[in-house]
């Protein structure tokens, strides 16, 4: 089952020629999840030129106007495809608000329905075979990461201990792969765990912007696969950083090493760099934690089942 | 003087790679002018590359998202430069209430004054040698088209004439110049008709859409000098363009030629037309009116002096 993450954007505060507002899209077996949408968000997802239908949820991390002024256009353009689910928005307090008034103000012709909802910490969405949970950062406003969860797989199946077992193989077979337990022909009850191994564990994406940073990010970006992560300045500017409640790229890559991630991307970069001054923010980051790379417009990382 | 026409976008509805949606700009003497501001329009004003300081005026046609949700990020990156004066917007009503409540709910920073006004027809703005008139259009919701018209200039002035007169060289012919009369040493006074030519007509720009092809519309834009106009679809799409309160390129140029406009430019184009197969509208229009061109992003139109 495919997963993969499209960075659609990783500017911060304003967009740049060819560097969009920070917005990340996750693709999960033909499912879509977008984390944030801001000016531009929908041009980025187009120049990707790959085919998507319906957007399951989108995610708002705060309500600050590069990360919310694309939901206007993205939900019109959402009218342009088939969809009977309704689309679910999660987000901060007034997300709400400003939804309802941009579709008074503005007639958008949403043929769809939407449903938004104010997170708090906890599981926000779940869907077949994964949730997705929101977690507090600290921002000027309020502010939420999130992680999406794929449910641990059942572990790998053994057919030498089903023979051992007198299973026949067949529908009984599938029945023990899926995690249920099976009755013999004998009246004999087999569990799963008596011919699988060890669950294995689902995957894990973490999308975090924009906040300080505190500890308590890394403990909900745990083991992440891959982990998006605010990297606005260098660690020289870290009073200023710290004064608009952002973090620097070392500090992200602190998180990530704390975390465990398996690698993080660096988004939401501030415009006074170009992508060349970007390579200083990811030498300092990977002093850290070697597994950082540049997030850029339009990347795409597949995320391979675990086994 | 300067007065160009930046084109910003020309796409209708939606953004797309490479077009972005509908706005223009216009700079005279270092002022600057903006009509529409959809999504995206910061990022073709950064695509340009010129410099430039605060924007004076922006005039919004109507409130269909594509045309203003740009604003937000506008009104941010305007406070990037420094500026006295307030930034005017001109609109239809709901305008006002639309600014407010993104001030209100997205934390703006906007560290100058923004006035907000709901044009009716007839002179919205007044500046150093210009006007900026507002007029009705034809949507499926209050919308207005604008034109940019700049004062007349004295007439030539004939120095032979002046000679003639007895008028000294020196300060009193360029009072005369400026349109003032002059006493001179023998009490005689000289009315500056006296030695100028017939004053010179001031330069018009004009904006129109979104709207149905209405007869009205081409005495409004009557002689502008360059005239920018939907053309959002081929005439074959006449009844749709209808039902949705369009027109077609071929009736752009129709109230382009009633109008005797020196040049109009298409924008404002249906998502569905390539690049390519925009020349099919052009082609239309100017079996109309010759003086068509297709309206591209950033592309600049000089508006030379008339004398």
């Amino acid at each position: 089952m495919n997963l993969e993450v499209f960075i659609l954007g990783t500017s911060g505060m304003m967009p740049l020629p060819g560097r969009f507002l920070t917005s990340a899209m996750i693709r999960r077996e033909g499912e879509l999840f977008l984390f944030d949408c801001g000016e531009g968000t929908q041009i980025s997802l187009k120049m990707l030129n790959i085919k998507w239908k319906k957007i399951s949820a989108i995610c708002i991390s705060h309500m600050h106007a590069d990360h919310v002024t694309g939901l206007a256009g993205m939900l019109m353009l959402s009218s342009q495809v088939d969809r009977e689910d309704p689309l679910y928005i999660y987000g901060p307090p007034k997300l709400q608000e400003y939804i309802a008034q941009n579709r008074k103000l503005l007639d958008m012709y949403i043929n769809y329905e939407i449903v938004v909802r104010t997170v708090e910490e906890g599981v926000v969405h779940i869907g077949d075979g994964y949730r997705i949970e929101a977690f507090p950062l600290y921002h000027t406003k309020p502010c939420f990461g999130y992680s999406l969860i794929e449910d641990d797989r059942p572990g790998l199946f053994h057919p030498e201990k089903a023979i051992e077992l007198g299973i026949p193989k067949g529908p009984l077979w599938s029945q023990l792969q899926s995690g249920s337990p099976v009755v013999l022909e004998n009246g004999q009850t087999v569990m799963p765990q008596q011919i699988l191994g060890p669950p294995r564990s689902g995957r894990k994406f973490s999308y975090v912007t924009d906040s300080l940073a505190k500890p308590s990010i890394s403990r909900y970006v745990d083991q992440a696969d891959v982990f998006l992560c605010e990297g606005m300045f260098e660690h020289a500017l870290l009073d200023s950083a710290v004064e608009k409640k952002h973090m620097t790229a070392l500090q992200a890559a602190q998180i990530a090493l704390e975390a465990n991630v398996g690698k993080m991307g660096l988004i939401h970069y501030s415009p006074r760099y170009t992508d060349r001054e970007l390579k200083m923010l990811l030498a300092e980051a990977q002093e850290i934690f070697g597994r950082t790379f540049l997030g850029k417009d339009r990347m795409i990382i597949e995320i391979p089942l675990k086994d």
